[in-house]
């Protein structure tokens, strides 16, 4: 059965694929830095020939952002369409990884092989399992598997400005397909792999606070003048209640609870919160009173400071009196959570609780609603048992923390359902210094790929 | 009468001396940052250098930190000890200086001429307005005033952690002087010349918070984890009440009421709490409700953040959950508050609000209690006669906002008494991007100590 076949290529073939991978992370392509704008477009060409080297005629289609890449190739049925970003975070603090971020290498551990690097896991190393899957089935078979639209972002690191009017501009050349894969998500543990059913949404905000119009001596000053860094401490400590909870007015309006159903089946997965918890240096789940941890990382919504910053910050002390302070402040959503609407009611209590003499400004950084597959489409369940062949345990439906808006654009602009299977690990450190991927989740990444196109194959045509 | 002649000399000797402190301010001695070390070397090297054009053999003497410039000159009585300091702030933020902070120049304003630089007010303008009236003494009869100890300090702008172990080190040398001259204060208006009798201390503190052992992906642990910065901001936000008192407890013991006198003298000076505040884009006082303007900055005690940093600060987003939030807090003391004290209140308040999962730790950043002039000493109203001799305004003795440390310790070690006598003006932007000193306050400053110092000789002969 060509399967086998294309599975043991898969497994000859690994070293040369890691070879690829690590060209790829060797481009520093950080959207949300502009430093870091002719790095994008190098990761966009880089991925265009390696498509080119399969057969597959892609292009790099420019945005008023970072480029978009989008090949098509094969015929028939199915015909799913690939999502993966080629964006990374961003590497700060530097000081904290123990190799150069954009130099990355294989390190033996010992949990096994890694491979180090930014954006090894995030989302690089996930979308070339695709690629790689790819790959060795037409090196295998001289076909491939279904008809295939590739779609690669830059921006999905950066709030993917561009994302949405190109999808738009572009709507009959991406309707086509029966169902969306996304490869930005992770095993539920070591051994058991997940199709991620529920997506968190995403409302990011700056908020900066001016006061005095210099920033002053506060010897000369202070006492008298208003200090930015104190309003905002002000507004940022009455964003929750003693209980956890979040007070922007309105806020939990469309957050649903569980089913009992889905409850059940998270409690089977044996979740080991104090382990979580304990793996970062933590005791206490931090959200609201009587969630448990899965809950607070599923299924509730939050409120997070990402980054503040105001006076005087460098070696040292400087008896500054501030004339701004600015704080990143993103809202994770779910259910059905207007983010437009829960914008407007946060600037408003912000406006109100700043005195007099302090002015604000927002800065937009996105606002993408959650998302909830429906798992009655049978590629769900095919896709689930072929992950179940691959892996030590049976794949389950997960719900997961993070935001991936994209399989909410696919389902508002493409009517699109999306199917989100990826091999993170939650120690894979996304977003923090020292990010790596497994290279057992690379290498089986690429295998279960092979299997669930198969089972796609079969359900589809 | 020879006064004149002096006086004279320094009319004609203007040019040269400003061209002396350009000099000086070209050298970028920031004591706080360890990578300006080797400039704050060479501030002293070029004091010790002009001193000795000047015939005073001087030394610049090593600490731990930056050194200490000492240098003895002249016979007779009084013996004075002149202090000012050759350290100057830090420049950032850099893209609002309409220059480059360490190119000095003259500028024309619409209020006269300036001189643009960092330290050209605080404090190498002002040291040189006392150097350079002794050049014109010295080189108009051939002799000196008084005697005269010169100590110029370098770590006046960074808590001045060598200047106790130092002056006890070498009390011997510093206790034999009369009377202490400091130049680092400022007039009270353009033309009223000051000497200021009451100055606040100061307690500066970094408090770093921790949470998580490393950085976070905010959808991975959003909700569950602790957010630092979160935890920080509640301590802020709890450090002044409604009324903007401070909660510290014990805070306001030693802090007392102005005498009757006292704010009958200040009443006088027909202070404008809302010229001040509107100078800086500001219409209320933000202290403690009750208390005018003045009070505040003069003879009330304060808590402020002069810097706070977490998190992803740069361009764009990134929805990362921080492992640390830091912020410097600094306090303003009045009376006999007790900085070690009110140390200890603090960091114990902190320790008890902050959450099970987060750590703190401190940074020390100097501990200084007020210091309060007697202004009985007959050199006092000698000096102040001096003064009006050479304004426009008689001069008055007044409060400051401002802590100098050094007249606490004068007195506390040397058994000193201070006379605080400057030229800096409220707009001369000190600390700030575009500092500036008017030229006028440095030829008149010239002037003045001229008067001041055949003032204090006929008083102390």
């Amino acid at each position: 059965m060509s399967l086998e076949r294309i599975l043991d290529r898969i497994d000859s073939d690994l070293d040369p694929a890691i070879a690829r991978l690590m060209e790829l992370l060797r481009i520093p392509s950080i959207s949300t830095d502009r430093d870091y704008k002719a790095e994008c477009q190098r990761a966009a060409d880089w991925l265009v020939a390696d498509l080119a080297s399969l057969g597959v005629e892609a292009e790099a289609r420019p945005t008023p952002g970072h480029p978009m890449v989008v090949g098509h190739v094969g015929e028939g049925a199915p015909h799913v369409l690939f999502y993966g970003h080629y964006d990374v975070q961003p590497v700060d603090p530097l000081n904290l990884w123990s190799r150069e971020p954009f130099d990355p290498a294989i390190e033996e551990t010992a949990d096994g092989k890694v491979i180090r690097g930014r954006g090894s896991s995030d989302d690089k190393g996930q979308l070339m399992t695709f690629v790689e899957a790819c790959r060795a089935w037409k090196a295998e078979t001289g076909e491939w598997p279904c008809k295939i639209t590739f779609f690669f972002e830059g921006e999905e690191e950066s709030g993917s400005p561009s994302l949405v009017p190109f999808l738009k501009e572009n709507a009959d050349e991406f309707s086509v397909p029966d169902l969306a894969l996304i490869c930005d998500t992770g095993l539920f543990d070591r051994d058991t792999p997940a199709i991620t059913t529920m997506l968190r949404g995403l409302l990011g905000e700056e908020v900066i606070v001016t006061g005095p119009k210099m920033d002053l001596h506060s010897g000369m000053y202070g006492g008298a003048a208003m200090n930015p860094i104190r309003a905002l401490a002000r507004v940022i400590a009455a964003l929750h209640d003693e209980t956890g909870r979040i007070t922007v007015p309105g806020f939990y309006d469309g957050v649903p609870e569980i089913t009992d159903e889905m409850r059940a089946q998270w409690d089977a997965l044996g979740f080991d919160a104090d382990a979580f918890l304990g793996e970062v240096g933590l005791s206490q789940p931090a959200g609201e009173q009587g969630r448990s941890a899965l809950e607070m990382v599923w299924s509730r919504p939050t409120c997070e400071v990402n980054g503040i910053t105001g006076g005087y910050t460098g070696n040292g002390f400087k008896t500054v009196l501030p004339s701004e302070a600015r704080a990143k402040i993103s809202f994770r959503l779910v259910g059905t959570q207007d983010p437009l609407q829960i914008r407007e009611s946060f600037r408003k209590m912000v406006r109100e609780m700043l005195p007099e003499d302090c002015d604000v400004r927002f800065e937009d950084h996105g606002a993408s609603p959650a998302s909830v597959m429906s798992t009655a489409d049978p590629a769900f369940e095919a896709a689930r048992e072929a992950l179940s062949d691959e892996w030590p345990n049976d794949a389950a439906f997960i719900g997961s923390g993070g935001s991936i808006p994209i399989a909410g654009y696919f389902k508002s602009i493409l009517g699109l359902d999306s199917l989100l299977i990826g091999f993170g690990r939650e120690d894979d450190l996304i977003h923090s210094p020292n990010e790596k991927y497994d290279v057992r989740s690379f290498h089986k990444g690429i295998r279960s790929w092979a299997r669930v196109l198969d089972a796609l194959a079969s359900v589809k045509s």
